[in-house]
């Protein structure tokens, strides 16, 4: 997979800036702002390393986050750090780029600037790459009530309400409502709710020698709910039924044909009337593009831009639009998904493009290469379709684990992550059990 | 030093609880409540392991914090995971015991019950190990300015105000508003202060690798603030002088003599009148007793309670003060110092005396046995004053790495700390350079 290559910013022409000289100054090259230090933006950085353009990067977090092991922090098995990674150190081995840590709230196409909490930016080349955000379908008091899965603070907040939950139940006396607080509903059969229902599932045993002789931790439910009459609408039957087996034995209540009406208080209801007691909502169902796009051109479904072929956007050849927020139409005519290759390829496109604009050549149209997909669920098993080869269960568990364990940012990330990973395997313990929270900000 | 022993809590009688109970069925032996899952808690804990009492640990932390390094948490060096060790892990190796995750609002000495926000429990023995907050010593602003560093939420938030500043001088035109921002005032010159001063200033090679070309991070002052004349005033004054020369050596500037009276918005203002501009002000001068202590008996300085030479509250014999709550003094009449090895072992004590209590022999006055001090000044310098054995600089830097190591709870932390100092030491770079918080948790 091209991951390997796009997180490594090797770039090879390191600006040499005069001592003492503070803000760098403006070169009369032209400006490339990026917006977003995900896939696809940093995808687009790494390819204008060393091309004439001043690159600068915006994000609202000062790191890049590896969303595919997301739901390791949110159960317990990864830390923070082994996942994300600072922006500027990422920056600094580009030479031409710099980054901006604001939240970006307008584009304004006519005027080429890009407008942000912290002030205006303008742009003589613009790379769009705000990402997804949940998407709750305006199921009643599912934004409210149920725990996101898309930022590394929803992973911290999902991680700290499952411990707690687990101290809450030790000490609630009625059973009943033991069982209801000990049930948690994760809705979504695609990757990220199989995998995190796989990792809550082997995060019991754990939390069972824990609370031994104290808490049953047998009355601890984990129900994964999918709309779909399948698991994993992606990949191919084999694998979804695969899947399904293999969460089932590990303990996983599965229930398919089970669309989400609604949210309240302890209580999911599902389509068919039925109502679930639950203390713990997962929403990994839906995504829609950030709200940046809007108004920036034609929509189509899930919030997405409809760009040109060329991912520019219609009508402004100066900008670009990449990974979650573009439209695209696959070889296949389908849109193509919202996945981290996708974003990189086009990050890696708008580049390339970019550069030939500025030397006058056309731009060619983005063309997809899709290397595969994979989703894991938990120890020893995972699904893995790298074109006509599919692998499924032990062999392809050790393809992912060394698959992530290559992607993943920096010798020490990927050296804490696989002790991490080893810990977890030989040990059946979760390293990371802490209700963590950082402070509020004094205002100084 | 005995903190080795104490940490490892290795109960030789695991209860065997019949399977399908859910809570453990209360035994008709008397219940030892131990207020506080830190250094004195987790003493008393592990000298009743294997006794005939019930025990129970109340915190409104999940996990026992091994706050000696809690200053390589807000200086990016260290995760909290590393630091910090789930409560109920420690628990289950002890087969009596167990744990409540709530916030202890009042005793009620009379009734022998502590409540709590999560509802009253009674206790034939107790064990009252709060700890310490901060005091801000009613110096105006200082509570609403100033980041304490006393628990994992006020390092993680610091470490994000310092990550969060520089991203915020990078972008500040005015240079004299830049210098301000990126002056860090650490106020205090013990070890937390010095040890955070020292840190702070080995991170700013870091940040300038990762500034290169676009901020000057040499415009970044650290100046430690001490009201005495000179520094650690807990050690001789040969250890204060080298700890003085080698803040100045990593660029510190320490002013000594130097009271803090006021904070306001950006401005730190003397008892000498003088004005300092600065962007973070960090206070580490002065800690006071949880104020659980309140109105339970004869308070003394610092908001300590007075105690019998036994450690028991004078006319309740079956309450323990330990740690930095109980007023104790030591062999040279002077109240024994705030510090963990104190608390540790009058957590053993009043382990041993409740022990004896129940058997009807009389309880023996606690004896301090002082093991030595010690304070780091980042990378290759400490002072470890050992009784008449004095080291200082690299020697006492290593003493102090390998008794830290040995300290830290569990194999997989020692083994990510040491990877994280070597990191740190070989690359001169910071792993966790992050700005991250924990979402709100939404109400379901």
């Amino acid at each position: 997979m091209s991951q390997i290559n796009v997180l490594r910013l090797t770039g090879r022409s390191q600006a040499v800036s005069s001592a003492g000289v503070t803000i760098k100054e403006m070169a009369a090259r032209p400006r490339v702002v990026v917006v977003g230090g995900g896939f696809g933006g940093l995808g687009a950085v790494r390819k204008l390393a060393g091309a004439p353009f001043d690159v600068l990067v915006i994000d609202r977090n000062n790191y890049h986050l590896f969303t595919p092991l997301l739901y390791q922090v949110a159960s317990a098995l990864l830390d923070p750090s082994e996942i994300a990674y600072p922006l500027r150190a990422l920056m600094r081995r580009v030479g031409n780029a710099d980054f901006l840590l604001a939240e970006v709230t307008g584009v304004d196409l006519a005027a080429r600037t890009v407008t942000t909490d912290h002030g205006v930016e303008p742009y003589d080349y613009l790379v769009l790459a705000p990402g997804s955000v949940s998407n709750f379908f305006g199921i009643p008091g599912l934004a409210e009530k149920a725990h996101p899965l898309k930022t590394l603070g929803e992973a911290l907040s999902l991680r700290n309400d499952v411990l707690r939950t687990f101290e809450a139940a030790r000490w609630e006396p009625d059973a009943s409502r033991r069982r209801a607080l000990l049930t948690f509903a994760v809705v979504g059969g695609g990757p990220t709710g199989i995998e995190y229902a796989g990792a809550l599932a082997e995060l019991l045993p754990v939390l069972r020698r824990d609370y031994r002789g104290h808490l049953d931790v047998g009355e601890a439910r984990i129900l994964l709910l999918e709309a779909a009459d399948r698991l994993l609408g992606g990949f191919d039957s084999e694998s979804a039924r695969h899947a399904l087996e293999t969460l089932q034995r590990k303990g996983v209540e599965v229930l398919l044909g089970s669309a989400v009406k609604g949210v309240s208080s302890g209580v999911v209801e599902l389509a068919s009337g039925e109502v679930v007691s639950c203390g713990t909502v997962v929403w990994t169902a839906g995504v829609e593009a950030n709200v940046l796009g809007f108004g920036l051109g034609r929509p189509a479904a899930h919030r997405t831009l409809v760009v040109e072929p060329t991912l520019q956007l219609p009508g402004h050849p100066e900008v670009f639009v990449v990974g979650d927020l573009a439209f695209v139409a696959g070889p296949d005519g389908r849109a193509l998904p919202m996945l981290a290759p996708v974003a990189m390829q086009q990050g890696h496109h708008a580049a390339r493009a970019i550069r030939s604009l500025a030397s006058g050549v056309a731009v060619r149209p983005f063309r997809y290469v899709d290397r595969g997909i994979m989703a894991t669920i938990g120890r020893n098993s995972a699904i893995v379709e790298l074109r006509r080869f599919h692998f499924r269960g032990f062999v392809g568990w050790v393809l992912w684990l060394g698959l992530h364990l290559l992607l993943l940012i920096g010798f020490r990330s990927r050296f804490v992550a696989l002790l991490n990973w080893a810990w977890d395997y030989f040990f059946y313990d979760r390293p990371i059990r802490l209700i963590v929270r950082a402070g509020e900000r004094p205002q100084a």
